[in-house]
Formats: structure tokens, sequence, C-alpha cells
């Protein structure tokens, strides 16, 4: 299980070497997504998991790509989209959950088309994806378990702090906090027998302390932190921030997260919502924008300080 | 999370209604299929979740068609297809895991096409989903939790009673054997803070000797035994067998469950293995070819006894 193909290793170096020789001071996201799962059983059957869809990462890499387009031409981002098998995928988020079988149709003449109802989102799914992916701004790498997350995490962090201050990791994964470490795993499937499954899950080690310290000390980091109760919301974010020494942590509450979030920093509070007088607009929008201003001011402070 | 619209109770009653009016004597299939979630919180988070993909449950949709149109042009198969959201779908199997993104292209004149190597595999699957659903033989409702699941069989089932022994079920899904209790669930995200995650999950209680019995007990009932360890597989189906009443339970081991499965009945052990002469054969092929042969001659038996 944590035997990752060394072609994932050179295909991400090489590529983010493709895009530093590129542009002169481009700048290189990597955009978590998903949750991961915890395997209860060496062969695995049964899993703890974390609810997450990820839209948020998804939705994140879309405007990242949009404000590129508006805002940051000059300073050029390429995005690192390290996903859940599974989750949703940037562009796609008007399409229905299976696309391919629900926005298509037959003809008449034994051949296949577009729903008229989806013509748009298709096309734009299609299109929008195509460019960055093709150009190379855009690099997928998919994984499953907390142990090939962190793993690939890890090795993306190598190349990343290369480029020291322009890395960016906006971290919007469902990590689990809790797993069972291989060595206590039982090897086959736990019987059902038993009236009661006791099942004893330890802390995953807290890798966000090595990422900053070690595989990246420049990047800019910035962590989400997902509470089903407001109350302790701000509290728990200030704490992963300080205890992490991350450059922002964003504050979400599972009820209101596509609304409004909060986004902590040393200094700041600072609420992002949504422009509600626009149906589509999502609150990723003005979260990404202000995040990307952030990281810029970073990039001169860390200029100013060398 | 319990509350489920009643509009499907009274779709699901009228497309049965409507099957079997429809043809003299139609058979319904009820293929359940994808693993099935046990949330550890009310306001949910984690979750213990099943690995199933929902291959098995899809690739016998797809059988029982092409059986229907081989062999039971007159006896007639409808299918309801009960599955994971998420989960694989019939006639898709030889799409990648993003069909929509990765099976097109754009085009130079701003189009959207097909990519060449996926012409002939996204209209297959277009095609031949497309032909059971529009002629009302393919009913799909999704499921997520455990709770969702056994609340829809049972709804399921209450037409399915109707039509005695013509109805199949054919229960593929990876349903959770341990689960914790509404009302035992904490609201609000278990929090991190401690060393140990402790769960206790109880048994789900067993409902197939309810379907058995009152939901649906004239029904032809075959159900499936997964375990990764072969020593104690066909015991346990055995046992599953006789203390749930199946007609057959088919036994598979993780790890050569594509290649060969055993059809445990009351009289027989049948080894059911894919034709390897074949590339594309799979298992579910003779199988499925089996199960009908044996609810054939189920409903033959029931008209004798009546």
């Amino acid at each position: 299980m944590l035997a990752l193909h060394n072609v994932w290793w050179i295909f991400v170096v090489v590529v983010v070497v493709a895009f530093t020789e590129n542009g002169i001071g481009r700048r290189i996201v990597c955009v978590t997504s998903g949750g991961t799962t915890a395997p209860l059983e060496q062969r695995c059957v049964r899993y703890v998991d974390n609810f997450s869809s990820g839209h948020r990462g998804a939705t994140s890499t879309e405007y990242l790509f949009l404000h590129l387009l508006l805002y940051f031409l000059k300073a050029g981002y390429a995005v690192i989209f390290l996903y859940r098998r599974g989750s949703f995928q940037p562009f796609c988020r008007s399409l229905p959950d299976d696309p391919l079988l629900e926005c298509f149709e037959a003809t008449e003449r034994l051949n296949i088309q577009v729903r008229e109802a989806y013509s748009k989102a298709v096309k734009t799914a299609i299109m929008d994806h195509h460019a960055p992916v093709t150009s190379g701004l855009l690099l997928k790498l998919p994984f499953s378990t907390i142990f090939e997350y962190l793993q690939m995490l890890q090795i993306i962090s190598k190349p990343m702090k290369d480029i020291g201050p322009r890395a960016m990791f906006y971290l919007a994964a469902a990590v689990s906090d809790f797993y069972v470490p291989w060595k206590d795993m039982v090897e086959h499937k736990i019987q059902s027998g038993s009236h009661i499954l006791d099942v004893k899950l330890v802390q995953v080690p807290k890798m966000l302390s090595v990422l900053r310290k070690d595989w990246a000390p420049l990047a800019f980091c910035i962590s989400f932190k997902l509470e089903t109760d407001s109350n302790i919301l701000l509290n728990k974010a200030r704490g992963a921030l300080e205890k992490y020494n991350m450059h922002a942590v964003v504050a979400n509450e599972l009820s209101t997260r596509k609304e409004q979030v909060v986004v902590v920093t040393i200094d700041d509070k600072i609420t992002v919502q949504r422009d509600k007088s626009k149906a589509d607009d999502d609150v990723k929008n003005p979260l990404i924008k202000l995040l990307s201003q952030r990281h810029s001011a970073y990039i001169e402070d860390s200029k100013r300080t060398r």
C-alpha cells in the first residue's frame, strides 16, 4: 500500500522544472482536495472516511485560473491538483453526477449528441479543463488513503521547496485526524460475528509542522478548519494557525461554508462572503482573490528581507 | 437523515405497476450495488465505509440485459438498480474514471468531439444505457448511508412482493455489518484533541431475514459473501444461506473474485469461472446465466406447488 510508482516522482519533478523554466518567476500552487481514507484492515474491506465532496478544492482551482487571467497574468500560476479519486474535478461543477450518461443522448441515426439543456455546461467543462492541462498549467494527481496522500504531498514538496516563496500550499483536503498504523492492523476482514466492533484509532502524525519546517519552509501555506459547532470554530482555527505555523487558516462551518468563511491570520480575522447579487458566485471567488493578494505581498516581503 | 421523499415510494410503485401491466409475467430483479456508509456523527463528517466499487452490481446488470436478449425474451426482466452514489454504472466499464474529461477533446473550431481511442466505448455506453432506461426496463435509485439503503430496500420490496416468485433480489451491495445507532451518535464532529479515537459500533440488524420472511417472502433471493481469507469463505457462505434462508449465496474471495466465484445452494456448490479464452469476458456473465436459469426453475416449481 505504501509503494508509490517512482514515475510520479519523476513526473512531478519534470513538470515542475518545465513550469519554472518557462516563465520568470512562475508561481506554483498545490491544491489538495477531497477526503482521505484510513483503512481498518491490511487487505482493506472497511475504512474510516471523511465527508468531503472535493467541491472546495475543485472550485478554488477554477478561480485560481480565473484570477490568473484577470489579475495575475504577469505572475502566472500553475496548479498541482492533488485530489481524492472520484471527488469533484475543476470546471465540472455545473454538470450532473454522471455527466456522460446524463448529458448525452442517442439520436435516431444511431449516433450520440449532447442534450440541449447541457450543451453549454459540457462544452465549457471540456474546453476550460483542456486548456490548462494541455498547456502544462494543471497537473492532476489522485490519492485514496491517508498513506498515499502524505507520501504524495512529501514528493510534491521537494521541487516546490526549490521555488521558495513562489510556492503556495492550499490544503483544502479533509485529511483524516485518526488512523490505524499499518503494524496494528489485522490482515483479514474483521469478522461480523461479534456484537460490537471496537475500533481504536490513533492520531495521524501532524505533518503540517514538518511541511512548514523541513519539506518546503519558504512556501506560503494555507490550511482549512471545518467544524460543525460555530462556537469553537475560530478558536480551533487560531490554534491551528499557531500550532502549525500556517500563513492563514480558512475557518468554515459545515452548514454555512458555501456562503461565508473567515480567514484567520496572525494579525487579522477577515470574513469573506460570496457575492449574493450574482446567482452563480461562490465564496471561493473572493477567497482566492484575497489569498492570491496575500501571496503576492508575501513574495514581495521575502524579496525585501532576503 | 432518515427522511426519504415520498416521491420515491410513488415512483417505484408506478414503475413496477407499469412493468407488470406491460408484459404477462414480466420478471423484476432488484440489483443492489456498492458499499453503504455508517456515519459516526449526526452532523456527519466521519463515517465507516466498505470498499466496493460497485463493479459487480453494474456489470451484472449489463449481463442481465444481455441474457435477456439472448435467452429470456419471452420471460422479460426489468431491473431496479439500487446503487451507492458515485459507484460504477451499468454499461460504463470500458470508460476511464472521468469519462467526460478524458474521452472528449476540444477541436480547432472551438467545438468538442470524442477522442478517437474512446469513440466506440463512449457510443456503446450511451446507447446501451439509453435503451433500457427509455423503455422503462432500468430504474436507477441512489443511496449513501446504511439508513437510506435499508429504507429503500424495504420500499422496493412492497411492490416486489406482489409479483411473487417472479421477483428476484440480487443483493450485491457491500452492506455495513456495523453501525452507530442514531440515538448513540454524538451531534458534532468528534474532536481530534485526544490521542485515541475509540469507536464502538454495534451490529446492523440483519434485515435479510425480514426481507425473506415478511417483505417479499416468495421472491428469489441471492446474497453475496466476500472474504479475504479463503479458508473460511465457504463455511461463511453456507452459514449465511441457512441463517437468512437465501436461495443462493455467491461466495467470493477478494483477490480472485473477478476470475471465479462459488454459488452455494442448499444442494450444491457450483464453481463459476470466467471464460478465459475471451479477453473481455467477466465471471458475472456465466454467473448471471446460471442464476437466471435457477430463477426460471424456481418459478416453474412455484407454479407446480401452488
